[in-house]
């Protein structure tokens, strides 16, 4: 489902079913790879509750909020908290999460660098009780 | 100077005074260059009348339009109107300006490829003729 909101920057794009979210998140692509540009960058929409699988990713990723506010978390550190206008500079191959707060749609650019034909290696969802925990 | 406002995405930056803008334009970096991002990233504000001057890009640059209305201009073709929420891949070596329409301000997010240590080649600028043509 393709949705459109005038005041939002981007379309809010089609729902993710890949597995890799727990949560109503969504996808609307804006660049592909190509010839010059060495990643894909796209809007991802997280919906309150909504979150990716723990991941990391082999060149890095830019992400740059562009509404609402959300959690990121590097496994073994307190989540932080990220909102509009922020942007992180995700280190390679460090185990991560990013997603929407507990009560707060967050969007974000997302920014994901290749190293060759790769640019994310997805993990374990985030459990309810590890979501709890950023959400104290 | 650098400015807040709180509706916007970013903070409005430093004003340009290159040399490679006419009239009214602002830079908040966003990100530099390092071992995974081959990219500058950059908010850019011009004030209505506000354009880069031509110039040209060894490995082209991404423009996201993220607060009103301006124009981007290839060499020899029409200037074409760009709005708030478009991306525009601009290609390697192609000449070009950007800038806001004469009555609207425009911010766009700019991430511009490296080639080597170059990112970026400064031609003259945008003549009032030229530009009052975009304009019509």
């Amino acid at each position: 489902m393709t949705t459109e909101n005038n005041n939002a920057l981007f379309a809010k794009g089609e729902k993710l079913t890949n597995g890799y979210f727990t949560g109503d998140a969504y996808l609307e692509t804006l660049l592909q790879k190509d010839k010059n540009n060495n990643f894909v960058m796209g809007a991802v929409t997280f919906e309150p509750g909504a979150r990716t699988n723990w991941h990391t990713h082999p060149k890095g990723q830019v992400l740059i909020v562009t509404e609402g506010e959300g959690w990121y978390q590097e496994k073994g550190k307190p989540a932080k908290t990220i909102k509009k206008g922020d942007v992180i500079n995700i280190p390679e191959n460090v185990e991560h999460w990013h997603g929407a707060t507990a009560n707060i749609k967050m969007v974000h650019i997302a920014i994901t660098n290749y190293e060759g034909e790769t640019n994310a290696v997805w993990l374990k969802p985030v459990t309810d009780e590890e979501y709890h925990e950023a959400n104290k």
